[in-house]
């Protein structure tokens, strides 16, 4: 174990002195070529032009026409006490646990009465609860979508899908595929996304507001204490109408979680974690390459738009990737107060 | 120690079960967007067409054609007793050493005439030395080249420039590069080039005859036992006339280099090895990863070309190539008569 960790050092230290934490930044979208030499460079890449057509056209992407074009449908909304939707919370009993959102349905407009107006916290019209569209099932497009030219992939947001490209191209033909999942995000700086990675390439374009990049390489990833804890999901009580957080069965496998609650706060993480801040200002769009760990933050009412692409398979990749993540379960979450627990509590 | 070949055993047997020994075939030069993608796979690549155009006209690299392009001009010739240049050789004293050949300078006339002409062994014409033409310093072409417009790149074959191009727009389009080196190779069986790897991209095509390749991933570096040897060079005694292996200075660095003579001799490599066997043909071009291990041996006469390209130095590729090298020295070659000693001198 002891080892292991030497390694995972030597190996850090090594990408970190090679490539430091430099990253590109392109005035203009990628052809394929270049893009999939940056695929194969892997690392995160800032492009000054938007994915989405006319995501800067004055008239769309506000919320009056977001609530105008989606009218009276329901749609679906995560909603949790504190903004921290599929992250390691302390409940009432003082255990850690890995919680879902609640699900709440309701129309665009309520959902967006709940969101700040600028650039300040207000949490208007709710009181405490915190709302933010980000299921992340492909609720623009999912797989289905390309299989079928369509038919069967219904969207909640089946209004907006004529604004949406269903891919982009310079990254399909880089890549030689389809996305795997299209994913609509809107919320306001109530709201955070816990430090996590994906096996997907990942493009993510910003249509209004901003999002503030946290991240590390997937060669600093044993800086954030991956821990196993147990499952629960935010569920409303009928009886004063609060969000309170249900374990899951005991059977439900244990979910595995970075213990760093916020990598941005002071001591959070090792003096060996290189983190780069990156922000996504409305109209640009990252590269975030397979692997790589994000923490995110918003500034204001935010649109935003992600393209999930399936890594390549074949090749070292994906080896590299389960080897950094250890090959080995992490410890539990509950059971070591000097770091899970402690760690994710007092952020 | 135990612990980091646990590491390297796990991380080349999960490579093995995601990626086998399969490898493409391609049955044309692939577009620079396919070869880019090849290029972030890393598995060698089989393409059956000529990186030189003309390869198969019949008046174009025979002997005689070679003999009437370079008339009576000096070439530089790789000479060895036993065909093994750049290998660990046993000498007199019985220690093992890290050989180079003599360089002889002769006209192709006299080198073609020590070749076989068949695909039988003949060591024609010379008694027991063996004559293979594989200057590794770009004897075609050198980066010099390319930055001087080929002002001020004299070749020893500059009569044969015409006929090959001096770089494969494919792939220098894919990686935005000029070749590092364009080498050509002219030999027959009697040379085998050892088992070792380059961190070039390496695209290798053949002309005439056929060579055959061994090839290992980078993650079964381990299965080689790579050794520390000292360093020797094949010197023409003024008395005998006869080469004699002569040590270089004790100053000269010891050089790293596997303990295992001959890859495809039973017994030689562990079960956790799975070497891949590759024959490219006349008219065909193997695409070899930078970092992959290759052991060649050639039928007949054999005429081939090869570009490397400096292998992309951003990102991870470098980082896990040398931490799969591994990260410290290896044995002294001459220390242990179990593993380096026995291994080379018995096959």
């Amino acid at each position: 174990m002891e080892s292991r960790l030497e390694t995972l050092r030597w190996l850090s230290e090594e990408y970190h002195d090679l490539n430091g934490t430099r990253y590109d930044v392109l005035e203009a979208a990628p052809t394929p070529l270049d893009f999939s030499r940056l695929v194969h460079i892997a690392r995160p890449v800032l492009i000054k032009e938007s994915a989405v057509p006319e995501a800067d056209d004055p008239e769309k992407w506000s919320k009056k026409w977001l609530s105008d074009m989606m009218k009276d449908r329901e749609i679906s909304v995560a909603v949790t006490p504190n903004g921290r939707a599929d992250a390691v919370t302390r409940s009432p009993d003082n255990k850690m646990y890995f919680a879902e959102p609640y699900t709440d349905k309701m129309t665009m407009q309520s959902f967006l009465d709940t969101l700040s107006s600028g650039e300040q916290d207000s949490r208007a019209g709710t009181g405490l609860e915190v709302h933010y569209l980000q299921s992340q099932n492909g609720n623009m497009f999912s797989a289905t979508y390309y299989d079928m030219s369509g038919n069967e992939d219904p969207s909640e947001f089946e209004p907006l899908r004529e604004f949406v490209p269903s891919e982009i191209p310079w990254c399909s033909e880089a890549l030689d595929k389809s996305p795997d999942a299209v994913n609509l995000w809107i919320g306001d700086e109530n709201s955070v996304t816990s430090i996590h990675s994906d096996p997907y390439e990942n493009i993510y374009t910003v249509i209004r507001g901003s999002k503030h990049f946290t991240l590390l390489p997937p060669t600093e990833g044993w800086c954030l204490q991956e821990r196993r804890y147990p499952h629960a999901t935010y569920s409303r009580s009928s009886a004063s109408s609060e969000l309170e957080l249900t374990p899951s069965s005991p059977s439900t496998p244990l979910v595995r979680w970075s213990s760093v609650a916020d990598p941005t706060a002071p001591g959070a993480l090792p003096a060996e974690a290189h983190p780069i801040h990156i922000t996504v200002r409305a109209g640009e769009t990252l590269y975030l390459p397979a692997g790589w760990w994000h923490y995110v933050r918003q500034e204001g009412f935010t649109v935003a738009v992600n393209y999930w692409y399936d890594m390549e398979g074949r090749g070292m990749s994906w080896v590299w990737l389960n080897f950094l993540r250890g090959t080995e379960e992490p410890p539990l979450g509950n059971e070591e107060p000097d770091s899970g627990g402690v760690a994710v509590g007092s952020q």
